[in-house]
């Protein structure tokens, strides 16, 4: 079949499963989700094998390191993913919870949280993702189109398998998750004008698929990801403890979008800070672009242009500035940063109510890792992104961000 | 200037007054509110002049009597919007609730509620939607732009001049209401484009309007007021509420959206009630586009065509169809309608509550007319419209929907 016919009949497909799934149970949803972790143990060996295959198919395309160590499935892997799905039970039911008033007149306002319908996820080679996912999707009534990447194919059969296996066992539509079986570029084009039949794609990737999303896209998008993110240490932060910090945003995983790009230094202790980060690495690479004064301290550092503080690096690398104070520290975050994960290092609490004030962004910490900017960590079982727009979810989108409003209004005749 | 240029500089004026407005705290704003309202009370002859002018311009231009009706404020009217803004004041200021929670590592992450920024609103000649607008982004600690149609440009100088004397008058930045004295077609369009400036546009008018913020809009933007709205009376539909919430629904104001546009009829009863329906227009003119059964009971009906389904009218037409039950009424709806408003008639609990659930719009109504679809009636105290889509806000929009979450993360150290 054509491409954009065949992802048009899965969308329709998606969309005669909305009904069944928005009038199910909590009790049976959380069924389901019991199910996939059983299937999922059950089943270990074989999806295993598959990804297995997909390893193999990856290697020999050359795919650089990282991205296999995101694809590989073991079997403490797959047990970890049945663990938060068990923990996705635990949490409560959004759907149906609500609010409810009676007007002077006589009407009966119910405003009641529903599932937004269709929700299409596009990402990459990452197996989690799709039962994340899914599973979100599922607790929340949603049925879901998962587009991932190619080098997963495999393991995302053998996963997607097993989540509508779950779902017919529980007599809810197997169609509540399908998956585009078709990882061209053209599949992913012809799901973002799906218009009508999907209710919210999100595309979780790097800057090439937002950007793509943005431009192409005609169903509604909340868009994910970029993470130009700071550390600002402050003239009174405790030393050792913003070293600490510093390091684990930057150096713990440098490739995902909630490692700091930019440190922000105090003018005032950029002389004594400087040389303790730079001694913390213990020898670990990493490449320093820093602005005059920084070069003067850290005579290693390359000097940093304009383009430094714009940069989401991803990498092994730091844009380093110093700066008179939380006033510049806030200007700059606010000009340069995406909104998302931004942190002041300090001991005076009027400058951290300041910074967690005024910085524009999804997430202000005070004295902890931009690194915790997830939402297993939030407490949210699992996330389906992290949103970097202000419009209908903020950061980490949980179970709420997959619902929507609804209106119920009951009268005895009322006319205006 | 050249339009652009003008746009932006405005833009970047409200920018400017983002960060005390979101400081501000609530009784200050609500002490703007209040200023807003007598300054209304006091100015009402001033406005009442740049008023006539508009008008008079308007009458020359050939400006249709509906319209004309819609840009006239008097003393009534001028009291009224006086009376909306103190009733703002009472209601709850969403800005800096939210929740807390302690996580097992010991971080604290609060998630609050923040103003989204700047939020333009690109309106018609309706100079309440002036004040309104800018008085729920006051009280929500938004900066405004609006850009109000050309036949009212001299009552919203007049008014805007006054809100930024309120702002002033408790120290408040001017700036957080800006009026686009420039009402070509060039700065509706600059303004859509405001990327990084704008934090949402809201247009308010009709399709052209809308149609052309979906295809230009850079900035983010929510949709609102296609109404293709409808009435299904039911079999055991209490006939003569049925007609009264019918008549009401479609004649009180048959231009604006929450009015309906379609009157599905179940077959056991159609004999009966569109008879009955007929004889209560009492003479007033409605146009009627039948089904084949409608034609052959009122045989003043003209056949109506695939389109008629799918029109808004806005206008003295109606739509009539005869359907086998709730779910044909259903099913129909789901097809054509614009996701806005839905209203049933019934007296059967079961049917009632499959079509507030199977419906999907922003407000499903049992047995009360559709014409509430309003923030004023909803206890919002005023909207900046209607929503259509799904994500962000649905339906009346009120202050809720000018916040966006963020959260605040408070460690001593934590590292992931």
């Amino acid at each position: 079949m054509e491409t954009t016919a065949y992802v048009r009949s899965l969308c329709e497909a998606a969309c005669a499963a909305k009904a069944p799934l928005a009038a199910a149970s909590t009790k049976v949803k959380n069924a389901v989700l019991t199910s996939i972790a059983a299937l999922l143990v059950e089943h270990t060996p074989e999806i295993i094998a598959a990804n297995a295959d997909d390893l193999a198919h990856a290697e020999e395309n050359g795919v650089p390191a990282p991205m296999l160590d995101r694809l590989k499935l073991d079997g403490k892997r797959i047990a970890s993913i049945a663990d938060s799905l068990r923990e996705l039970v635990l949490l409560e039911d959004p759907i149906g919870s609500g609010s409810r008033v009676t007007r002077p007149n006589g009407l009966i306002i119910e405003h009641i949280r529903v599932p937004l319908g269709v929700v299409a996820i596009i990402y990459e080679a990452r197996p989690n993702v799709t039962v994340d996912a899914a599973a979100l999707c599922i607790k929340t009534g949603n049925a879901c189109i998962l587009r991932g990447g190619k080098e997963a194919i495999a393991t995302n059969r053998a996963l997607t398998a097993l989540m509508r296996q779950a779902l017919e066992e529980n007599r809810l539509p197997a169609d509540g998750v399908c998956l585009i079986d078709n990882t061209t570029r053209e599949s992913s084009t012809a799901l973002m004008k799906m218009r009508g039949l999907v209710d919210l794609l999100v595309p979780r990737g790097g800057a090439g698929l937002i950007r793509s999303v943005v431009e192409n896209a005609t169903v509604p998008v909340i868009e994910t990801g970029a993470g130009n993110c700071h550390l600002y240490v402050d003239a009174t932060a405790d030393l050792p403890m913003a070293v600490n910090v510093a390091i684990n945003a930057k150096m713990s995983r440098p490739s995902v979008c909630n490692a700091i790009e930019t440190l922000l230094v105090h003018e005032d202790m950029a002389a004594k800070f400087l040389p303790m980060f730079r001694d913390a690495l213990n020898g670990r690479a990493l490449e320093i672009r820093g602005d005059e004064k920084v070069c003067e301290i850290l005579t290693d550092a390359h000097p940093a242009a304009e383009s430094d503080w714009e940069t989401e690096y991803d990498d092994y690398i730091l844009a380093v500035k110093v700066v008179s104070g939380v006033d510049e520290a806030i200007a700059h975050i606010n000009r340069y940063n995406t909104k998302h994960s931004e942190c002041i290092m300090t001991r005076s609490m009027e400058n951290a109510a300041r910074f967690q004030r005024e910085i524009d962004a999804a997430a202000v910490y005070v004295n902890a890792s931009t690194r915790f900017t997830d939402g297993g960590e939030f407490g949210f079982g699992a996330e389906l992104g992290i949103s970097t727009q202000k419009l209908h979810a903020r950061g980490p989108m949980g179970l709420d961000a997959l619902t929507t409003g609804k209106y119920l209004i009951t009268g005895d005749g009322q006319v205006r």
